[in-house]
């Protein structure tokens, strides 16, 4: 499983539901901008601290941005 | 939520569970012995693929690494 763009993926999802933009997550979390656009496309691999801080900005548990999603869990999709 | 200690705690419940050594995961998950053993004692803030590489070492799905426990939950605890 590419954790990097599971991540992505939940926290573009969770942030639009939320109605949230980047700028907005970004300063809450005290974390740059750049940083957060990165990371919803995939591109990097938080910790597990950064995850705690991104989900207390997001308003959810650190747990539904590594929730695996009904595509993911196929073990053979082709 | 203190990261390090929750991830610490449920990998070595897991792994006590599981019936593994330090030593049996550190060589299937391609980590060092004293990573686990830092891991484990709640020192060490892994990188979300890092999590994931241990939880298949383990067996189990990265969620259970990052499960709060019953204890965590509770908002005040004195």
């Amino acid at each position: 499983m590419d954790m990097r763009r599971l991540v992505g993926r939940n926290f573009a999802r969770l942030r639009l539901e939320k109605g949230m933009t980047q700028e907005e997550i970004a300063a809450s979390a005290n974390i740059s901008q750049q940083y957060v656009s990165g990371l919803e496309r995939g591109q990097r691999n938080p910790t597990v601290v950064s995850l705690y801080k991104i989900a207390q900005a997001l308003g959810v548990s650190h747990m539904e941005l590594v929730r695996p999603q009904a595509s993911d869990e196929t073990p053979d999709r082709r």
